[in-house]
């Protein structure tokens, strides 16, 4: 049944934002770019391939370890461009602020937002900022949107998903989601965990060099590696296979997810991304992206088979093999 | 002295929104492209220039006579990218909506939005959805980003003004912020005032036609007529003389401007364009801009003069001379 109002599921990244955005959006918005419902819009100028991006950030808290709403933001958008393959050319930055919000904060935001982009390698090259009346907003968002620059000969896409490609994982997964989620219950641990967040830019074009025939990058955010593996799998008509036992958790993010009934599968990520690679360049690509400190932890989580068409199969731990479904069902709010 | 909280004057478009960008952004976003401080920002892409533009719309009611927050967002962004020459090729619409808002009227809104949008000739190429928890926000805010492609030949910026260039006004000002004013209070009258949302690219387009060389284009939208020629002004180092006799205002806005005790100078447009102009084509573009709708009221109000840099005279309706300053003290929050 359609609901008549918004819930709060309806920006989980899961299947009920995929709902309104299939359901709702790309009806009225119907076009052959967005319809591809990459993480970046594609648009050819010349004989240039421009990615667009965009992303707005309500993260609650605003402050958290390993950054605040400032780093994500411009982290998040330099990502989504990177998904496409892209270097970015220029991020806008557009601010929402409560009346009353204090200045010292806003500092300590835009100098992280400053700080990222020059980690990047990007100009934050033009922005906006409206203030709204105090209670009409919760402090701060941040709408970041950029766009980049495609390589020639790159071409990153589920279209190009082959039976055979093995997927690379960067890193452990649900740092982001579970660091946000103990900030605000105010949980506290004798070993703290942070978020991930971190441009991945410089990783992909590392990647890239070593083989410019990537098939598929994505970014595993709001929904987390199970969300994103099942919208690969979804666009490209394909079955994708994954190792419970090769995906790394830290052990910290691991207990806390089994104590408050969390699966890391779904938990948020804001510094990591899943490759598909053509076989024959998949342990080279691997070795690179260990080398990047972003990508230490790197490890090939599976692959892409013939079989089970748009589903996501696990083999468990103990030999099982579990369907991995889309979220449904908000867990986390204000994630990002 | 410098506010230690954010005020809603600093989101005006304003002097003390324009403190708060040169004070405190401009320093640590440092880079030639924001320093210009134009409506876009414009970005070099093999032998193409791509103006690409942010803005976020928190306007109050979502709902008015002639729109709702979904065209308002589109013809604005849209708006942005013509007042740099450039024809739009994708824009991105981010969503920040309040749990339990009434799907049915994200509905109308995004049928706006999706109607603008075809009226101005461009696609939403990219979008992202997040929902806040019920208080966390005010039903709905969108931001909007775009870009576009700028034509050879067309050089817009401050940077060009010279005495003796002629300042086009596309047509009445203050429409819109006094309709949204008016909803605000639940002011009604006999002859209901609307906003005056529209896309002004195709009407750039023609101006351009006539005359690629037109050296400024600015839309005059928070802070209205007053502010966007201090700006140019200011960033031009050039004194303009404007008429007051000259500025067309609907009878119904300017009254309800004396009643309520608005300049409307300094009350908000968003379909209106100023365009500085050589004087040999000044005449010719006033009539290309005529024949069309968003253009039928267009005037020459003034000039650029060799004297009083950085200043905005006027000739008022009773001959004496007033300076324009910028606005300062916030009018009208959430306008856009």
């Amino acid at each position: 049944m359609k609901p008549d109002k918004i819930l709060l599921d309806h920006g989980s990244g899961g299947r009920t934002s995929h709902d309104l955005i299939t359901g709702l959006m790309l009806p009225l918005f119907d076009n052959p770019v967005l319809n591809q419902l990459h993480d970046g819009a594609v648009l050819t100028v010349g004989n240039h391939r421009i990615a667009f991006s965009t992303d707005s950030y309500v993260v609650d808290p605003i402050f958290f370890p390993g950054g605040n709403i400032g780093n994500l933001a411009v982290n998040g958008t330099v990502n989504d461009l990177a998904m496409c393959g892209a270097s970015p050319l220029g991020l806008s930055a557009g601010l929402i602020i409560e009346e009353g919000f204090p200045v010292r904060d806003l500092e300590i935001i835009l100098n992280r937002m400053a700080k990222s982009a020059r980690i990047a390698g990007v100009y934050i090259v033009t922005g906006d900022t409206k203030v709204v009346p105090k209670g009409a907003a919760d402090r701060i968002f941040i709408n970041t949107s950029g766009i980049g620059l495609i390589p020639d000969g790159v071409d990153i896409g589920a279209h190009r998903v082959c039976p055979g490609d093995q997927i690379l994982l960067s890193g452990t997964i649900a740092d982001h989601g579970m660091t946000i989620l103990t900030q605000r219950e105010g949980l506290t641990f004798d070993h703290p965990i942070q978020s991930d967040t971190v441009c991945l830019n410089h990783l992909v074009q590392e990647m890239l060099a070593v083989d410019p025939d990537i098939h598929v990058l994505r970014d595993p955010t709001r929904g987390g590696l199970g969300t994103a593996l099942n919208e690969i799998a979804g666009q490209s008509r394909m079955g994708i296979q994954i190792f419970e036992d090769r995906i790394p958790v830290r052990n910290e993010v691991a207990g806390l997810c089994e104590l408050l009934g969390f699966d890391p599968l779904y938990v948020a990520n804001e510094g990591k991304l899943i490759a598909f690679l053509r076989p024959e360049h998949a342990i080279d690509i691997l070795e690179a992206v260990k080398q990047n400190a972003a990508g230490k932890d790197a490890c090939i989580i599976g692959e892409v088979i013939s079989g089970h068409p748009g589903r996501v199969l696990m083999q468990t731990r103990i030999g099982g093999t579990r369907i991995v479904d889309m979220l449904t069902g908000e867990q986390l709010p204000r994630i990002c």
